[in-house]
């Protein structure tokens, strides 16, 4: 932590309702909300507005002109990525007191998700400093070669310009306005313009303080961040049609990702949109492994479908199960563990009333029974956001003659689906629709069998698991976290892990540059001694003259 | 050269209008067109019919069945594109013949881009037997870290699946059946469903029976490859929106690739589509360069303007000039070289007109004057689609008023534009929409401005080239050849090199995977000594526990 960041006068900072355009705060805009406490309802000030042409107008150019000095100033970046965590970490208890409050979320978990996201920031700027990313790549030149002297061709990847980054509700910290899309976005060398989520504006109001120290004690220029607050639909559509927006990041529902991806294609100069929205993240069950370990199996996935209020996108939203031997011990074992989670509060109503509506759906399927969870927590009765995890159980047919089972349900719910072998698993693999994750317990003895099965998963989703459960995304080099649509808008791309920063960048290739005006990764004496393809063969030696 | 490749019998081989569906020959489908001589407009034998949706049905069953098996033998699949490179060469001198005749390129040209042809298949070969192109990352377990367990994780690229290739008019051989795109498609394990060109159905048909009886010979399934013959838009457009399909590849019209990119965009499940498309790929010339070679950069601009009777994506269509000082000397130049080149056929009705209605629009501008070329051969007076090279000359007010001179020409012209300083140039190469190449020539004296020039040019061109010209497009690892839109539709792709391979790939994760479980690629001993990310450090070496 550096002297600049003094966790003491941060906590007595009060909120003010601010956007950040380019180290501006700034209240304009139009419509005032608030954030909302959802054990209670209780409206927590300050207000906030949402942004409107003119805040847009002012970020979107501040970026425009930030951008080549950020995509230039590599050592810079890691720089500004580590002071963000720094930064960041010295808000103190007010970020976390401030976040509680808007989402619910406890504390622990809170601590635990500034971890992850100060060291998402941190890995980014490792990867940037080693400066492998750039997957510089050489071609010697041949004056000799008959017909047509072959010409000295090299190519590095730059950033494509200013990223809009939607803050995603369920994770305030991880996910939104210093979240992955962001750290990704900064770490390419791409300006971030941030629509902060409207369920924790207070949270953003901090975060963005926090980038906004953080540019200014790298010196880097102001444009390489803003965050806009709005709650309508109308900032997230004129953000993403915007010419400046180069690409868009993006976590939170189907309809919302679709609906982004849909303009992003119509804009007469079409952007990628790396939207990460619904999966089921199914969960298929061996008959070995549940003759093995059915109570074990049944504690764990309790677990994973209750953890953080099921309000992850990887809760595992199907269960399916080969043969009744072992799954009444499993169903109850499972009901047990799901009955023993106490009363949880939900981010905000709008994600409360949508699991309410569609689990009360899945529960009216003729064939569907509930093995777990009472009658919800009417809203606004006690003014909470409160529910009980549900576990629900119904069979092959149901769930074939059923497609609302494939659709996500944000929240703690849980189907079980008996199929009658394992033929059956293997069918209901190869209809999927794409997946973020899918999950295989099997045990040594069915290994022929499961294999199928993961290779199977493996054509449908992004991460396949095995004897685990999907919850948890490691924050790594070979994590992927992304899978065939619609679990997201582009298969090719994760949000989570340092390939995430691949999403941004685009390769620019100079052919028979003079030394002097080759970018430093590409000159022959490699002064950053990255790794690099030269000729086909990754080195990380200087080029010698043929 | 194999065994089952015989030369001689394929020559004696006859046209039978016929695709090539899944290994079988099929001259079904709807309407009849033929192959057309440019030279004389003389109809060529033999017809061949619109495929049809019962065409398109059975290719894309058979590419889906195919898909598993492709995507999992990657040894066969480098023996598929090593033996595709022997049966084309094994056509002998039928398959030049007829390309000859369908497009009019000459005999040397078509010798060259066949050799282009093999060469491509032949490094992807290479590529796919090394390996390192599937990227793998492995991040080991730790079974005892606090407070969670760290999983051992691992990823790779997978392929996407079946993929649709757009065959070219203006390559062939190199951009159209066995051209890049199905190479790189191929390579990646994806099934490729190509429709052909019907500019030249005779060069595909004999293609599609080289890439079938390659198919045969390696022993993958028939459905890895299929030709359909097509020459309206409809068979285009059911092929992209095919649920089987999930990438398309494409190089033509920025109208072409545009509609194909919103059909892609509007699925459903909406699919990438890497659509190489327009471009003008302007050249700059600073003032020393002007001054110190002025007859050398018209000659070689002259030669690159007119190669391939310009129809190339890369013609250079826009040339930047500083000042007065040696333009008059470099317009003479290069309008002498113009006019000495010989009048060429283009490669068909439709492009010639259009070569011949868009010349005339530009020449048609107020403040245009024309260097070189006289009027145009009258066509169809006779019967030759034949044309010579235009120089045109305007000034910067004219370029900045007149959008069109912004739009492709496809053919041999190219527009020297009167700038008044090196400051007018930054600016417009600041104003520049996105291009495949930009291009700047300067001296040593002028390095600093030709640096800012190339940075500049770098923002908005997948290729910046020094001293040189934007023809000839190297295959080799470190080329790009794609750019910001609407030189193509996705920035990060290219059509050239090695890296295409990456376009139809998408990592899968594997979590806590037993080893017997996992792909080859990702296993501890490595055993085809991949380079391959362990724990964020690029190594060959094995995994060892932790």
């Amino acid at each position: 932590m550096t002297d600049a960041a003094k966790p003491d006068d941060r906590a007595a900072a009060e909120l003010r309702g601010e956007h950040w355009i380019a180290g501006e705060a700034s209240r304009g805009g139009g419509d005032a909300f608030h954030g909302v406490d959802p054990t209670s309802s209780e409206r927590l000030e300050p207000a906030y507005f949402d942004a409107g042409d003119a805040e847009l107008e002012r970020a979107a150019l501040a970026a425009v002109s930030a951008a080549p000095r950020l995509a230039s100033a590599r050592a810079d970046r890691a720089a500004l990525l580590e002071a963000i965590a720094d930064e960041i970490m010295a808000l103190g208890d007010s970020l976390l007191e401030r976040c509680e409050r808007e989402t619910a979320l406890p504390r622990a978990r809170l601590v635990g998700e500034r971890g992850r996201t100060t060291s998402q920031l941190r890995m980014f700027a490792a990867v940037v400093r080693d400066g492998g990313y750039v997957d510089a790549r050489i071609d010697r030149g041949d004056p000799e070669r008959s017909p047509a002297p072959r010409p000295d061709v090299r190519r590095m990847l730059h950033p494509l310009g200013p990223v809009a980054v939607f803050g995603a509700s369920n994770f305030p910290l991880a996910f939104s306005v210093a979240g992955g899309d962001t750290a990704a976005a900064l770490a390419a060398g791409c300006p971030a313009i941030v629509k902060g989520h409207p369920a924790h504006p207070g949270t953003s109001e901090l975060v963005a303080r926090a980038i906004t120290a953080a540019v200014k004690k790298v010196g880097l220029p102001a444009g390489v961040f803003s965050l806009l607050h709005g709650r309508g639909r109308a900032l997230g559509a004129k953000l993403v049609q915007h010419p400046a927006i180069k690409a868009v990041g993006f976590t939170g529902s189907l309809a919302g990702g679709r609906a982004l991806f849909d303009l992003a294609a119509a804009r007469p100069e079409p952007i990628p949109v790396f939207a990460e929205m619904g999966s089921v993240n199914p969960v298929f069950i061996m008959p070995g492994a549940m003759r093995a370990r059915s109570a074990a199996i049944a504690a764990g996935l309790g677990r994973s479908v209750s953890l953080g209020v099921g309000q992850f996108c990887t809760n595992p939203g199907l269960v399916f199960v080969a043969g009744e031997d072992g799954l009444e011990a499993f169903t109850a074992s499972l009901a047990r563990t799901l009955s023993q989670t106490p009363v949880c509060v939900m981010l905000h109503e709008g994600i409360w009333t949508d699991y309410i509506q569609r689990v009360a759906l899945q529960r009216q399927l003729p064939g569907v029974t509930m093995i777990a969870g009472g009658p919800a927590v009417p809203f606004p009765a006690n003014g909470s956001c409160s529910v009980k995890p549900v576990g629900l159980l119904t069979d092959l047919e149901t769930y074939e003659s059923s497609p609302r089972l494939l659709e996500e349900v944000f929240g703690p719910v849980t189907v079980i689906i008996k199929c009658p072998d394992v033929a059956a698993l293997e069918a209901v693999a190869a209809g999927l629709p794409g997946q973020l994750t899918a999950t295989v317990h099997a045990e040594r003895g069915e290994a022929g069998d499961a294999a199928t099965l993961a290779r199977v998963l493996g054509e449908r989703a992004g991460r396949v698991i095995f004897n685990g459960f999907p919850t948890g995304v490691e924050v790594c080099h070979a994590m992927h976290h992304g899978g065939p649509y619609p679990a997201t808008t582009d298969a090719r791309a994760t949000s989570v892990g340092s390939a995430a920063i691949t999403r941004f960048l685009r390769p620019v290739c100079y052919q028979d540059f003079p030394a002097a005006l080759l970018p430093a990764e590409l000159r022959d004496e490699n002064p950053g001694g990255l790794l690099r393809m030269v000729d086909g063969t990754c080195t990380r030696e200087p080029v010698t003259s043929r």
